[in-house]
């Protein structure tokens, strides 16, 4: 025995490692408990229609900056990312619960205006606030959201549905989001170094809207429900595309191969990458925060999807055992990593 | 028009004031929200049995020390308080959530001491753990826990239930957990003026069990059931007697008089206090995060009540104009405020 206590480093392992970590000996007991971790949100059954349960924390320095962020939208996008995870399981959100704590820099008029964002978000996503928990804090904001929702229990979508053939698609343009936060990280960086610089933002107020004020597609699961579509498995969005699949494949047992030239990006993304000199396919595989649902279905609802206003396919679902690749414009065969894309063979 | 941004300080406010400023144009829309903001859980419709729903945010420097709170007691409470709200609405705990934010201070060693305080909750209240969130932080450690649970609809209960002349219940003794934190706070204090000072803890294991390691009540829930008792309103104490019988009174629209003599103080909380240089009821009114239940009952149940073993009569409620009193050992009436209690007349 040794006194020496074993201390290892939590970037070690990673989010995701550390969950898995976290999460090892969990075992899910209750008859009500239908889905626990793993998925962008739990799924109970209380007897009635199955209640989809997701949370999220948002804190300050590490997920907002207030020096760009202003309060509404941030009250707003608290929402948004939270009822995204109750999208990404094709249910429409009802309820959330919104705790947070502050320190004593915010005043009262400053969280009137990040409540005046949530419940614009409550209003926009028809959903009702109805608790929460308020808090000091030493230092900087945190908001702490839990979301629940429904969707009659054949509807729901898990990760863990893909089967190879799967096609596989997204509901809007990638990049975007992570482009507006380059302009926003920039413009600060300027001002930091000269307040008296004036920021500019290049009237980029597509790329900065999408970074700042995203949207949940509460639309599209509404529009799968009119078009008669159950994805076989789905996502939503918020590390970045090349993440986003490897969660699916994994879950599903899968592998997939992803178009390059297929991947929605707007000219402004692609004009914005060029001039930071970034490869505009990097910011969609790995830039985050565009909140688009991310799913796969069955060939044979092909001609379902096509007649859906806002659906991009972009490649398909593929045996395990082929991996997880991007096929870039030019042909070449790229793995995807949770980093974005290496070069193999 | 004035340029001038008005700011108001929050502590202007107080809590309740605050959250009762945020949310007094909250409105539930949803058919399937039963009961919003206002009560220790929300309670929601989804066709089956009714869902309780309640949040809570613990923050370090806040909340808990980590100077004298071990992890594991730490995740344990976190679990403990949450769902002592979901007891306090006569209901029983199913699932919760976690989410946290570490600063890189913390190890994977020093997360599985606090998980595992969180899963031995999760089996002493048969809960399931399912889902979370899991973040980096710039300082200190965050829990945000969600809680749900059920009981059928008739029998939940609420903050607004009772009546006058309805009898006032506790489900154990009051402020120990006080005073054990006044022993931790003042060993801590020795400590560093030296470093070199053991702390004395004067062998207080229960006053500082009661602290660093409470219990919901959930065993109270089913007693209840058990004997046949819905309590007419019901709170659990995280605040102090004096706030929770305030917030009955309120939300019932009563008065109360409570009886100085029939509060449940153990010998160690009253030798404790006086050592302390405090009035023994004053903490039981003002110490809060005893989390033990505090009921009303119509008075056609006391012959129930008086065959369950652990509940203590500690009152009455009154009409409202009676206000909200403490009787006196001595006979005396003093009103109850949400400090304690004042004299009157």
């Amino acid at each position: 025995m040794s006194d020496k206590v074993k201390r290892t480093d939590v970037n070690t392992l990673g989010e995701f490692g550390l969950i898995d970590h976290l999460t090892k000996t969990n075992e899910a007991k209750h008859p009500s408990t239908l889905l626990g971790v793993g998925d962008d949100a739990a799924v109970l059954d209380y007897g009635g229609k199955p209640i989809v349960v997701s949370t999220d924390m948002l804190l300050e320095g590490i997920h907002f900056d207030l020096m760009y962020c202003p309060l509404k939208h941030l009250g707003y996008k608290s929402v948004a990312v939270n009822i995204s995870d109750i999208c990404a399981m094709n249910a429409l959100p009802r309820q959330i619960t919104v705790s947070i704590a502050i320190s004593n820099r915010f005043s009262v008029e400053a969280l009137d205006q990040l409540y005046e964002g949530i419940y614009t978000a409550c209003r926009n996503y028809d959903v009702d606030l109805v608790g929460g928990d308020t808090n000091s804090n030493l230092k900087g904001l945190v908001i702490s959201i839990t979301a629940l929702g429904t969707n009659q229990k054949e509807k729901l979508t898990y990760r863990s549905g893909a089967k190879p053939g799967d096609i596989l698609c997204v509901t809007g343009d990638l990049g975007a989001a992570y482009l507006g936060l380059q302009i926003l990280e920039r413009e600060k960086q300027l001002w930091q170094s000269n307040p008296a610089i004036q920021p500019d933002l290049e009237d980029q107020a597509y790329l900065i809207g999408r970074q700042l004020k995203p949207e949940a597609r509460t639309d599209m699961v509404k529009l799968f429900d009119k078009a008669g579509l159950i994805p076989t498995s789905m996502i939503d969005i918020s590390d970045g595309l090349a993440s986003e699949v490897l969660h699916i494949c994994k879950a599903s047992g899968t592998g997939a191969l992803v178009e390059e030239a297929k991947v929605p990006l707007k000219d402004e993304a692609q004009l914005m990458a060029l001039k930071f000199k970034l490869d505009p396919i990097t910011c969609a595989l790995s830039g985050g925060e565009d909140y688009e649902l991310l799913f796969t279905a069955d060939p044979k609802d092909l001609p379902i999807i096509r007649t859906m206003p806002g659906i991009f396919i972009i490649g398909e679902m593929t045996d395990a055992n082929q991996g997880v690749n991007l096929q870039t414009v030019n042909g070449n065969i790229h793995e995807i990593t949770a980093q974005g894309w290496k070069h193999v063979g």
